[in-house]
């Protein structure tokens, strides 16, 4: 039985990965991933035969992966944050299915819901929604409707790939579809670059949020009805009551 | 200027903790935390002053926390998963307004969304609401309405403290509001203890999960309508169309 481990890295270098993680990629002889993230563990590396493939050839890269496994090598897959979230860990143990004599474990990294939420505060302290922009995979009229619900549902939400150069306006009109529901003065937050050089941040208004440049390195945190700005940092309270006492 | 950092420990031991978690507690001459928790990391807190106060004293232990960093401790207040999900982070920044002296900084840790998935397999692949049962600071008319509207949206849920004691039948009365809008063949998963001694999971159906066991130490997801079972695992694709190309 030939072992692959899907692994999450965190947001930026190896500071982020869990113990279990760097374990993993230590016991692996071969490391496969997308040519930025590979590179963003090279230091651990060293030794190890490296395949890196480009950006979203994630069936490829998964197959690769267990290619690899099957072939009697110990493999990491290794991906930004969790591969479970927006990952490849789905992907991959769909098509581990054709590889009975590989044995996948999934190890969990810090997500930039987590890692972005550390940077702007507290933003996730009460129920939220994660919700991706990207309309590659997904219908826009149903990630609007997921928008409107969240919003209805007072969730705070934290949307990934809010934007690209393709889908520029996307931002905005996720904006205005909260907008429905929740008040323009709801404090907002905008993390770029987690955990990397350049690591950028803003807390703002809803209003404000409409008009805010976003790439596929930003996070945005929509904050929900209670959601406040304590200094520069948004913070979410943990209930409705308010005697605070507990 | 002292120094406080919240510190994720993630779900167990010290594997799941990052690098810079690691790195946090080192620094410490001070630790505070609930008393199991800290105990949990035994390993790392020889020579330090260790300082530990009963559950759902949070407020008690930010303070005492912020109080030792005024005083000129160099302070690691640690929490299980992530301080910033259902977790102390935002409480602490809160009353650190008062201690202007103090620098707070969160160190993210690996939520309990995120690990029980990896133990799963991988039902968060696509966009998840987050939302905790306990009623003790949110009315349950408030969490029903924000499970009926997850479900209406078709999210992957994640269900924070599902039951305890004095709320032994909440999971069942939060199935019955997804139920509403989800079938009872809905894929589902339990974990318990995640990452501790006697870790333990389970693939059911939603039909199933209404008569599931469960404590404050299960973390429950419910699929969307695209989550499948794949052999014992819960596996969510990445988007709704079919191609798998990509």
């Amino acid at each position: 039985m030939s072992k692959l481990y899907a692994v999450g890295l965190g947001p930026g270098n190896s500071c982020f990965m869990t113990g279990d993680a760097l374990r993993a990629i230590e016991e692996s002889d071969t490391v496969v991933g997308y040519t930025l993230y590979v590179e963003l563990v090279a230091d651990l590396t060293a030794g190890k035969t490296v395949l890196s493939t480009p950006m979203r050839r994630e069936v490829e890269r998964c197959r690769l992966a267990l290619e690899q496994a099957a072939a009697g090598h110990t493999v990491a897959l290794v991906c930004s944050g969790d591969s479970g979230v927006y990952g490849m860990a789905g992907v991959l143990l769909q098509l581990a299915q054709e590889y009975p004599a590989v044995q996948v474990e999934i190890l969990p990294g810090i997500t930039a819901a987590c890692s972005g939420a550390a940077v702007l505060g507290a933003p996730l302290i009460h129920d939220f929604a994660v919700i991706s922009l990207s309309d590659l995979l997904t219908p826009w009229e149903k990630i609007a409707r997921r928008l409107q619900l969240a919003a209805q549902a007072d969730f705070v939400i934290c949307l990934y790939n809010p934007a690209s150069k393709k889908r520029h306006d996307y931002l905005q009109r996720a904006c205005d579809e909260v907008l429905r529901h929740q008040s323009p003065a709801t404090v907002c937050g905008v993390v770029r670059n987690i955990g990397r050089a350049g690591q950028q941040s803003q807390v703002c208004t809803l209003a404000q949020l409409r008009d805010m440049p976003a790439d596929m390195f930003t996070t945005v945190f929509i904050g929900n009805s209670q959601t406040m700005q304590i200094g520069n940092r948004m913070v979410t309270p943990r209930g409705y009551c308010t005697d605070g006492a507990r």
